[in-house]
């Protein structure tokens, strides 16, 4: 039982590699680099790229895919913002799925001007693990982790935490009012994913936004590898 | 490949089903009443128990089963309070779920001495999907959303907020310093789940927690159903 269970994991992972790569190769082939963007629900992915997005990426032109379980409530958010979005629902077409997987990606690509684009974010449904599981044919993985969360998420999630290469620590503007140690957290990172970049912000008030839109332009100024990953 | 994949998650919901009354049926027969709590990661369960378990239920013989990816941090936060707590991980035998199931729950029922309790404490993954899809065996279903989640919460993950009978809405205390209209949470909430009760607390300061310990209280002393469900 153990076995199976394990055998089609394993399987499903592999298909998923698969169609990831693909992906990965189409948005190579449109010269568009493209993040993954994870969080908890609610720790502020839309807010923050709303800030980004007013004030611009310099020389870059965004695009945005949105995974939601139901509605566009971000979608319509981020389009106000002349900025071509896409909704993904993982509920109707996929029975309620609390990810983004590579299959569902490459569904919306046929919907995406990738000619008109150098940077696609793509924001996954809100939660801490599965998430992390899927590649969906990024070149880089980025999350998002709220100081209302607490100190110790990445110690309880840590392969969301471990697979990506930036975690943006979002709401300090609220550290004056919680009893969260900042020292304590980056403690807990380090033992997950030990040097890894982060970068602390408030897309309430602003502050460090510009940090995080200059890591997105430099992002999306990389090279394509010479294949695929 | 749609039907396909359909059917299968009916037939694994099914299975859960039976196990699930499996469980409900052990509970009845021990006289034990079964919350399961559930909320995004950091929404303030662990720390909502704690207060609640520190002022002690009146009469009520609590104990806790304690759902992680992960690590057993949060119940060694309970079991320093003297109360039974069983630790249940989703990681190393079931392939890090992002969800108890009723399988995971029947696992831990042999570790549970339900002859000594009158009421569980079912505290799943931090998750606003999965863990709405898969009952326990509870008696009831109690979700908690922070404040600093944001308000439209309840119609990003419907699922979640329609199958609780309570809705426990923490971090009252943040309130000041957010963008944060309760009036329109509530908007929202009852569009998902009309007439839902639902209560305002803060698990830091302590406000509106004996609000929740007396749903508590009431719940462990409601009469089991003449069948299980």
């Amino acid at each position: 039982m153990h076995r199976t269970k394990v055998r089609v994991a394993t399987d499903v992972l592999d298909a998923n590699e698969t169609i990831a790569r693909a992906n990965r190769a189409d948005f190579d082939n449109a010269g568009v680099r493209v993040v993954n963007l994870m969080s908890a629900p609610g720790a502020g992915k839309t807010t923050l790229l709303e800030r980004v997005l007013i004030d611009g990426l310099d020389g870059v032109r965004p695009g945005v895919l949105e995974g939601d379980v139901q509605g566009s409530l971000d979608a319509e958010r981020i389009s106000a913002l002349h900025v071509p979005v896409t909704q993904l629902n993982t509920d109707p077409g996929f029975g309620g799925e609390c990810h983004l997987d590579a299959n569902m990606v490459r569904s919306a690509i046929g919907a995406m001007a990738l000619a008109e684009l150098d940077l696609l974010v793509i924001e996954n449904v809100g939660n801490l693990v599965c998430p992390a599981e899927f590649r969906v044919g990024e070149d880089a993985r980025a999350m998002i982790s709220a100081v209302t969360e607490g100190e110790d998420k990445p110690l309880k999630y840590p392969l969301m935490f471990r697979t990506c290469e930036l975690v943006v620590i979002n709401k300090i503007d609220l550290l004056p009012h919680l009893d969260f140690s900042m020292e304590r957290f980056l403690e807990n990172l380090d033992r997950v994913n030990p040097g890894v970049e982060h970068m602390l912000c408030s897309a309430r008030t602003g502050e460090g936004v510009g940090v995080f839109a200059h890591w997105l332009e430099e992002l999306a100024r990389r090279e394509a590898p010479a294949t695929a990953e």
